[in-house]
């Protein structure tokens, strides 16, 4: 525990933004900080859930205990509607209560003696739960951790890695559309991606949170993937994590899934899942039953399905108007497209300093590029999720600050 | 993982059914195995739940992420009414998905370097969730895994260890009223474990899920502690985890919580609730709001409160009449009293034995005792969490098959 570095990354920010408050009274702070949902839930998912629950109540409704690893019904249309025609079983599918806590419980699975490789920069709940879990030495000036690969992705090499200067390891995290670039990777990076894990006998954690914000407009080839599964061969090598949280506004219900398919086996050739399945049951209880309800309601109807897609659309029109801030104003600015955030450089310049007068003279709170990792230093991230009026507002008043 | 033995017990219990169901597929199987809620919710949970619900489908009612450790209301309220001159703070309690998680994370916490001791018999997520994080070497015969003390908790000594005859274990973990035996340890008893965790420098988890069931009629110096914080100095070395989910019927719903008291530190004099509020924060993030809202409504209103209590009654009821039922018979019987759970011996017996024969001869499900460690060979616990009728006519056919 002492290895982890000061402050998880968003209760800083809480930090520095409570101090703000206290400079500033009066100010209208706008967050593009933290990726948190705003826009209601879809009626159609929130009167599912009231039902479900309210039924509850009466001794036909009742529920107790349901299976740990998620409803039958709810992995079943997860594996039809998320992973169409990419042979996923219903059996494949665990439900959990969120893709961070599924992280911590792969890291449990994988124990201390793992060797990892990370996107830098990227969500860094993938590093700190492997500090926790003592797979890791200090960390140096820079915030890297010994012991970890830390993959570089950058504009330069279009945000992937050069992968022949990548050491061999035993588990690679892997996040597309990434969280913070918006960057999501091509069929042909992720095939890289898994020719290379397959080459290695490592295991891939394909964390695919942001996936409902990968634009459908590009066809054919340029269409970007939305799971590792679309590849060849990732089945035998591939996790997949996800999440209601980003495209159902499940932030505070909590329900999102990993996918653990039957080919993927240790080098002994026993199958992951059994272990997998083990944790569930040994260190969960399975997601909330009401929550559950909610995610079935979400997928199970195209009228569901539509009900989300548009508040999507609403984040995503959202970052299209940040993107063009940022562009209009000369910044080089990435993601957005494909991703509800927005990540751009202030070349030579401290990405918390960047923070720090962003908030300073915008009232506009965004998230330092270092905060997921030190390839993030130079760059901040800006969320979209925000109301439309906020985030037109803070569009407004960074185009003042960066005139 | 692979120390692990086969099958975790719930999950072992239903394999045995689905094969008692082929074997007699007319079979009017009775499960009075897997301490499973049976009654309905009150409906002031249920409707708060659903209100709660409908509302985030509003732009006023919407929330996305709350806070890691829990909704400031409920942590307060379960400060105030769990918790009454016990000087718990709002900001020692942890709101979680249940006592099993907080088991986890909690392990998480501790690392793979700790040494813990456990009741013997007692609920196996301890000890399972120990061996997952690598505390211990492998199982021998009886189950016992190396490198665990097993305080073996017997009629003979009132259900309490010698703890002259215990070793000094970094962590202790304590279950009262006990599963699977019922009991709830006294004043006296547990005021002894508070001081040998305290001469040791142990930290004790008090696992107080059962708490609701502890009866209030003996009065004066027989009532029994429903908290290990009624016990002075319990602040400095006890962790206690809970849940709703026996009192509220919210084993598919998911809500429980833990206090880690501001005084309890490490060795170097730094706060252990600094920590687990760093694993807390890494590991999880938060149990669902919907559920949040049914805890506020259960806890925050003598209705609420008074509603649950009604629930606890119908299966305190059901422990009486099975505790009759084995009384009758001429059985030694222990629990029933504070506790859903009956434990029966049947001396020089094997437990499995047991329950295969009962599940053979009277289709009702038990569970054998030595799923809780080798401490509960030669008994059986039977639980109370099922309906009236079915309780009456399994204690109907359980007579039978004693007689």
């Amino acid at each position: 525990m002492e290895k982890l570095k000061k402050g998880y990354l968003f209760p800083e920010i809480s930090i520095r933004h409570e101090a703000h408050l206290k400079k500033y009274p009066d100010a209208k702070v706008i967050s593009l900080g933290i990726g948190d949902t705003t826009e209601p839930i879809p009626s159609i998912i929130t009167s599912a859930m009231a039902e479900y629950a309210i039924a509850l109540s009466t001794p036909e409704g009742y529920e107790g205990y349901g299976p740990e690893q998620g409803q039958k019904s709810l992995r079943k249309v997860i594996s039809e509607k998320i992973y169409p025609n990419m042979g996923i079983k219903e059996s494949e599918v665990f439900i959990s209560d969120g893709a961070q806590c599924d992280i911590a419980r792969l890291q449990m699975l994988f124990g201390s003696d793992v060797t990892i490789a990370v996107q830098d920069p990227t969500f860094p709940g993938y590093v700190d739960n492997g500090v926790i879990m003592g797979q890791t030495g200090k960390a140096d000036e820079s915030g890297k951790y010994a012991g970890i690969a830390y993959m570089r992705c950058a504009p330069e090499n279009s945000f992937f890695p050069d992968l022949s200067s990548v050491p061999r390891t035993d588990v690679i995290f892997f996040c597309s559309p990434n969280n913070p670039t918006g960057h999501v990777a091509s069929h042909a990076q992720l095939r890289e991606l898994v020719d290379f894990a397959r080459r290695n006998g490592s295991i891939i954690v394909f964390d695919s949170a942001y996936a409902w914000y990968v634009s459908e407009e590009e066809e054919g080839s340029n269409k970007k993937p939305r799971s590792i599964y679309e590849v060849p061969g990732a089945r035998e090598v591939a996790i997949e994590i996800s999440s209601f949280s980003k495209f159902a506004g499940f932030t505070g219900v909590r329900l999102g899934w990993a996918v653990v398919p039957d080919e993927l086996r240790y080098a002994d050739g026993s199958p992951v899942a059994r272990d997998f399945d083990r944790v569930v049951c040994t260190c969960f209880n399975g997601a909330s039953s009401v929550a559950q309800a909610g995610g079935l309601a979400c997928l199970s109807s195209e009228q569901g399905r539509d009900a989300v897609r548009r508040v999507v659309d609403v984040y995503k029109q959202n970052a299209r108007l940040l993107v063009d801030t940022f562009a209009d104003l000369g910044k080089e600015v990435y993601g957005g497209a494909h991703s509800p955030y927005v990540w751009v450089r202030f070349p030579g310049r401290k990405s918390w300093d960047v923070f720090a007068e962003i908030l300073d003279k915008t009232h506009v709170i965004t998230v330092p590029g270092t905060g997921f990792g030190p390839g993030g230093e130079g760059f901040i991230r800006v969320s979209a999720f925000n109301s439309r009026d906020r985030v037109v507002e803070a569009a407004a008043r960074l185009k003042k600050f960066l005139a």
